[in-house]
């Protein structure tokens, strides 16, 4: 089957971040939606740039209706941004009948009334995963895998830029200013960081997860929108001391016969997942009744992240063209004709680092001979902790625990070492393994 | 549009939960769908315990075969569970034409390669959301969410019996026959635990992860299980002390030309996320190249957030055999004529609780005063701190903070509480007012 065309509106961060993601995981994309993708053509003001990116293959333009009037693309992915030229593009392209993709929330929650109305008419999807959160699949989750809820609220940290001044306030005690200045620096805030700080780009996504949360029209106008520039230090320790940490949270809540849309720095109890969401991370709580408490967390900005969730939009998309109706989405994720044969590990191939405890005579001579047969089997050691004999066996006791933490080895190298280990005489009850995952 | 016809097999705890959610939210669930969906069959061995669950107008049955042979049955529902019965059933299913869906791990886990290719034959969904990780909606995340990824690892809490042990182990100090006994007679553990605690129900969900992340067919035979049975008070303290929870995780790793698969108590930084998922809940983790680290949060048990995912497959089959192709998911999660008139309500009408801090003069009556506005508004207090004037001015200052937690009250009140309490003379500067959301 021919590979479904896409053309791309804008190449900047974003533009890029898709254009290179589809290309080097095109043939895993491709067995998961049983078809090719492939970004066809690309409009940007900046040609020169654009070339630069997609190189040879790809039709550059720097007019985007170019893209649009062309009847061999299927998608139009929509990166410009803005309300502007963007809605104008978005409409001509539903009205040429194409499925449009957009990281646009700006231009969704202030326009998405209209833009939506213009889809059904000519039944094109517009499908926005990106808009929101970042690669974190939170539109999906809401639309499709809370269906059987009815939701409570939801309560979102969904601007990085925020969370990462408000993580660099709290960590150094540093006022509003100068953190800003610093995530500037840094990249994480733009030169005119507006609707960031002011809490504007969290309500776009907050007005969008209100509509598909309780199946009312997108109504940015609605919302109370306040942002975080007028924190102190001061405050952020005060609530620190109550037990609180203050994070840019965009609401929106079932209240009596109506719903509640806001955004404003809120005080969360510390011991909260969602509390310990630093820096540029994302994380979304949604409440419904029968799911109960749920959390989505991940990037929510950049190149890749962003793309990865555009690329989910065009999948969605190629997918209900290329199967049958009941097989859209493949049972096992992959179209049962391109299963991969990988081969399973077995546990002595596997590559961890561990944690030790080991009961041993607490005489001279003991750390040396363990260290001694971990170093011979090629394992490196994090950290050793040996315990005061007293504090094992009481005053007088002669025994003792030491406790390892190595770092990464073959399973099967740990195997050999731990046997060799288990029988020194001074070792004297079983060694215990835990192994250690760092998660990062 | 009639409502599609689903069929119950085991009307327990789980069954009773879809039944009831399904009634509940009948009027939110068509609204997504476009169409109702009905159990209009329930086969259970008790009848009269099923009778009790359904009330008037659904069919019961004790044979499981009678549902299946119903020509008006679109979809059976397995929630039987086990690997003997359930396995027959869902075939037979599968071969008389109904879409499946099922909570199943242990089924899919083991025999998912027969059970695929034989939908894949007949045409017909098997979808299972609700098998890994409860109410989370994790399949649909790696199915569909992810699809721009080569995914590299995942790492999940998928069992909220043997996290809640752990828990207990590290909050009271317990060894693991102490803490089973009491996660037993709190109903977090069954009378026999042997498939939670020896880490079997874990790795049959690390297994269904594993195929739908890598593309790999369903082997629960090459699964390296290890549970937590041998785990000790000492070894989860000695980790504490290291900077490291202990964690029944389920792993499934690309690894060279191989993939692991593996389920073991792992060292986890306590600085991670998911070190921090107590009690029952469950948490995953997973790594893709694109989009990052992305955790999925929420409780993995019990009959409603099971439901939850039972019914969000009902859903996706019956927007199958609905909308027009296009359309399968509504733009906005509601079906467009099926929008709410819900009201959106203004910040005034919002009621929260609030986080006041006030300059005021060091001298005796400030608090009094400001509380008594506060009283006279109808706001009550959960907590007050008075700073040192020292700490604040230095020695000698006549300045002091006043700081003012408040339970929930209407934004209204507190907008004229503020205005009154601003005017009086002792309050030095503006109040600050953050509002406080408990999350819970």
């Amino acid at each position: 089957m021919k590979p479904i065309q896409a053309g791309l509106l804008g190449i900047g961060t974003v533009g890029g971040g898709v254009f290179n993601v589809l290309r080097r995981n095109q043939p895993e994309i491709r067995r998961r939606a049983g078809r090719g993708i492939e970004i066809a053509m690309v409009a940007d003001l900046d040609t020169e740039r654009a070339r630069s990116v997609v190189g040879e293959g790809v039709t550059v333009v720097n007019d985007a209706r170019a893209v649009i009037a062309n009847p061999e693309i299927d998608i139009v992915i929509e990166l410009i941004g803005g309300y502007g030229i963007a809605r104008r593009l978005v409409l001509d392209a539903i009205e040429a009948g194409k499925h449009v993709v957009t990281a646009n929330k700006a231009l969704l929650a202030v326009h998405g009334t209209e833009i939506f109305a213009a889809a059904q008419r000519k039944g094109v999807m517009v499908a926005f995963e990106a808009a929101v959160a970042g690669g974190i699949p939170i539109i999906k989750a809401l639309r499709e895998g809370l269906t059987a809820n009815r939701i409570q609220w939801i309560a979102g940290i969904i601007n990085g830029t925020t969370n990462f001044i408000l993580s660099e306030m709290r960590d150094k005690g540093l006022d509003f200013d100068v953190a800003l200045k610093q995530a500037q620096a840094l990249g994480y805030a733009e030169a005119d960081p507006t609707f960031d700080i002011e809490g504007v780009d969290a309500a776009h996504k907050a007005t969008l997860m209100c509509a598909i949360a309780f199946g009312v029209p997108v109504q940015f106008e609605r919302a109370h929108v306040e942002g975080i520039t007028k924190l102190t230090a001061q405050d952020i320790r005060y609530a620190e001391e109550l037990g609180y940490r203050i994070k840019l949270l965009g609401i929106t809540k079932r209240s009596g016969d109506g719903i509640e849309l806001r955004v404003h720095p809120s005080l969360v109890p510390t011991r909260r997942l969602i509390a310990n969401v630093e820096g540029a991370m994302n994380a979304v709580m949604v409440q419904g009744d029968a799911v109960g408490t749920t959390l989505y967390y991940g990037k929510g900005a950049g190149a890749e992240p962003t793309a990865s969730a555009v690329i989910a939009d065009l999948v969605d998309i190629a997918r209900l063209h290329s199967a049958d109706a009941a097989q859209r989405v493949p049972y096992l994720a992959f179209q049962p004709d391109a299963m991969s044969d990988l081969r399973m590990l077995s546990m002595s191939e596997v590559v961890t680092s561990y944690y030790l405890r080991m009961r041993v005579a607490d005489e001279a001579g003991v750390l040396a001979r363990v260290t001694g047969i971990l170093a011979d089997a090629g394992i490196s050691i994090d950290a050793v902790r040996q315990r005061e004999a007293d504090e094992i066996g009481g005053e007088g006791s002669t025994q003792t625990d030491l406790i390892i933490l190595t770092h990464d080895c073959l399973e099967a190298r740990m195997d050999t070492a731990l046997a060799a280990i288990q029988k020194l005489p001074t070792v004297l009850a079983p060694v215990v393994r835990i192994r250690k995952e760092e998660l990062a």
